[in-house]
């Protein structure tokens, strides 16, 4: 700060990784069902998860914040609180931003800088028919909290709600996967699998089937709900798809963190669900829209 | 875009330049006053502004832009042509960003990312005692502008109406300077004189001298009004504010762009103003707050 711009070195040999996202009240969170804290932590961590979906290091972060006049002083410090607590355990550095007065609500847009090794960034596009499909950690919690937040204003047990008010976002994995040059292709898990994996799809130009009794599900759902349908089209995990050559060796657990193979990229662009009878059916994207806390 | 990150190569030897700037409705706009095209003209300008004043090379940028539900498309498009338009004449590419609603008015987050070889960026802290001040172009007619909108809802004549409307952000005079070596510090005047050369005098540990009657002053300002209060006081300028050595030659045109000296930096951290007579008084900073839309 105090210059018009931050400055930033890279390592020799790397590229720069960017990526923004908007944090917006009533959208993305609600005051009465996060903590300041928690919205603070999670807007970081939207950032981060970008950087470790293409294997990147994480060096910088930026946070422009819009406050409606009435926001509590302590509403915003407890934010900060969220926000610099996940930056200083990534050891990345609150290098700049921007704060103004919305009257339509909190608006954070936090944007992180990153860096890899020039060319050796994971991207979208690489996986090819016959790749293995690999999920990071388990799905579907995410969105059995906040279905728990809609109709009881609250999320049981304490470690669910844990691990939706305070995701980690997947930087070590991504990272150690981009050394090891075992992934061909990587997303991070914000909008859904089926949504998720459908960009996959898009950008390699193939289709996928996923085996629906190896997807590997958030345990805690509440009465009356589907794991299966949290686990497919509920957001906000921030676990990592990726793919890998077939015959390739994937360990089970990368830095600590289950990895479980879920299904095969097909050269027919189309993305199937094959249930334990072999029977399959078409899987489409119903991700965050579908989700969404508005 | 495709990827969860956009990548960026820097020069071989560069450092990273980035900057964010929010660009909010009511607080630095009016939908009544300010053409949608001009809305997204300016608020790349702003962060390509802030490039300029460290003397980089802008390479890319990112908008966030979130909006009421009832925006009308064309003022989107209208928006996106001014945005693209700057973006196009200054050879960077949109390379991501985020869009989503916002109840509360139009808001538009914008990073600009830039390069320069790596220690040459021009800083704010670089001021000596002895050190003569200039400015580019003619200052206050943005204050003038806006005093004009609010009091009448319009600017004339039509060459204030597209310099308040278009600024044109000094890239190329900030690059020449930095690759001369010529500027010890500079700062773009977005804030008004007064302050941004108070914030060269906190960031250097310095003071200075300005001469009333060399500030180079934008001619049209209203009947009533005072040419010299826009000049020192008034934002939105978007020229720059740079230092240099005593004695050092500094031309009187940069790419195309008049240059002028107005004072000397000294070593007591105290700003002043010079009258003709050779009569010094204090000059406060009241920068935009003084001039703000709200």
């Amino acid at each position: 700060m105090g210059d018009d711009c931050a400055l930033l070195r890279l390592s020799a040999g790397h590229e720069a990784l960017l990526t923004t996202d908007f944090t917006l009240e009533n959208i993305h969170f609600r005051r009465e069902w996060h903590p300041a804290k928690a919205v603070g932590h999670r807007c970081l961590a939207r950032g981060l998860s970008d950087i470790a979906a293409m294997g990147g290091e994480p060096l910088a972060a930026f946070l422009s914040l819009a406050l409606p006049a009435e926001t509590p002083q302590r509403w915003v410090d407890e934010f900060l609180r969220g926000f610099l607590g996940l930056a200083r355990k990534f050891g990345i550095r609150l290098a700049g931003g921007d704060t103004a007065e919305c009257a339509g609500g909190v608006a954070a847009d936090v944007v992180v800088m990153g860096q890899a090794p020039a060319g050796t960034a994971i991207r979208r596009r690489g996986a090819r028919p016959g790749d293995s499909i690999y999920v990071t950690g388990w799905l579907g919690g995410a969105a059995a909290a906040l279905y728990q937040l809609r109709e009881r204003g609250r999320v049981e047990p304490a470690s669910a709600a844990r691990a939706y008010f305070y995701p980690q976002p997947r930087v070590a994995v991504g990272a150690w996967l981009r050394r090891r040059g075992l992934a061909s292709a990587m997303i991070d898990l914000s909008d859904g699998l089926s949504t998720d994996l459908a960009h996959i799809g898009e950008e390699s130009g193939v289709g996928a089937v996923v085996s629906e009794s190896s997807i590997p599900r958030a345990s805690s759902s509440p009465a009356g709900t589907s794991t299966l349908h949290f686990a497919l089209h509920g957001g906000e995990d921030y676990e990592l798809l990726f793919t890998a050559r077939r015959g390739q060796p994937v360990p089970r657990s990368v830095a600590g963190v289950r990895v479980t193979r879920i299904g095969e990229i097909l050269r027919e662009k189309k993305v199937w669900l094959m249930d334990s009878h072999g029977q399959r059916k078409a899987l489409l994207p119903r991700g965050w829209e579908h989700f969404s806390i508005g």
